[in-house]
């Protein structure tokens, strides 16, 4: 078994933190070039989804989307549970990890590949064809990230954690959202007093570094 | 419990198939306005996701995102499995699940949204403040439809499902990705010979009509 990961994207992290929450240790291959911005060309030719993170099994499966690989090693070793320990826990973390997801993430990487010139003609990830940037879009990646700071402060008031009452996927989903943000410079604005607090004390996990 | 849906929206029919192979029967309310492309003000006003499907159980609580619901019936009702049998089999369907919804549903909405004149200011779904169109956007969006067909018609070769060797959510999200892209002149071309034979093949089943 070999996750293929990514240092510097927030996709690959979601995984590394999911792993370290579960004390477990998977061998990792980073297929990024050192030193440029691009994933290595043998890893894009081998697998057709061009995206990081890959889990392949030792029969040559390839799993990849953060969460399905997750969800593979939840089945797998289910103590503590970071997906919801009850059907409606389970409900709302998969919907709030699928929010982070599209009004976080997609939101920010919208702002990103089309602002950052190191990105020109891939504008989506995983696209084997070039996607050109759109200029109009670094500005709607910004809106939709503020949109997203705003719903996720309304909801956080008063919560420890996103989804429920225990750590679970959708707090990590929110925290790589959040981190490749503020990479970006769209950090959590200042009036959002609910996110730093929970953004905090989410970064405090030994995990957070993984 | 009840099952706020759009009829002539993509995202609840996921969950209305999804139900029907299940055999499951759920009180349904349509929060479309007759005759407009818009959903119930009142709606929006109570549901901050602004989006259907959405399930709301008798306690209050509000379950949105389409896979999150199915997985919550999932839970209850494991029979028959829609979300795969083994861990393997689980991530697989996930993993296509999500490929379908983002390289096909998305895809679709980019264009639809962007072309269409009467979903002008609403260019995202679930926005609050209003999204402006961008033109370039619809050609992208048919871009990137062409591509989510040839990498499926790649996939099918020789299966008779999305994911695994069983019906499953994989081939619900698929089925409506395609749906929804037929209706915006954007369906299956004719050398996709393989996803022709699987659509024909999924659309014969009687959930197809939900």
């Amino acid at each position: 078994m070999k996750l293929y990961s990514w240092e510097f994207a927030p996709n690959p992290r979601r995984v590394r933190i999911y792993l370290a929450e579960k004390g477990l240790t998977v061998p990792v291959e980073d297929v990024g070039v050192p030193g440029k911005p691009i994933l290595n060309p043998d890893f894009l030719k081998k697998f057709p989804h061009r995206r990081v993170p890959l889990l392949e099994l030792d029969d040559g499966t390839c799993i990849g989307e953060a969460m399905a690989i997750c969800r593979y090693f939840e089945a797998l070793h289910p103590e503590p549970p970071l997906l919801g320990r009850t059907p409606k826990e389970a409900a709302l973390v998969d919907m709030w990890e699928r929010l982070a997801e599209w009004e976080g993430m997609h939101a920010v990487s919208e702002y990103f590949r089309n602002a950052k010139r190191s990105f020109a003609g891939r504008a989506l990830a995983g696209a084997a064809a070039p996607i050109e940037q759109i200029p109009a879009l670094t500005e709607r990646g910004r809106h939709r990230v503020a949109s997203f700071y705003e719903k996720f402060e309304f909801h956080m008031k008063g919560r420890e954690f996103v989804a429920g009452d225990a750590f679970s996927v959708a707090d990590i989903t929110t925290l790589c959202a959040v981190d490749f943000a503020e990479t970006c410079g769209l950090g959590i604005p200042a009036g959002c007093t609910e996110m730093i607090r929970w953004h905090a004390a989410i970064s405090a996990r030994p995990s957070a570094g993984a």
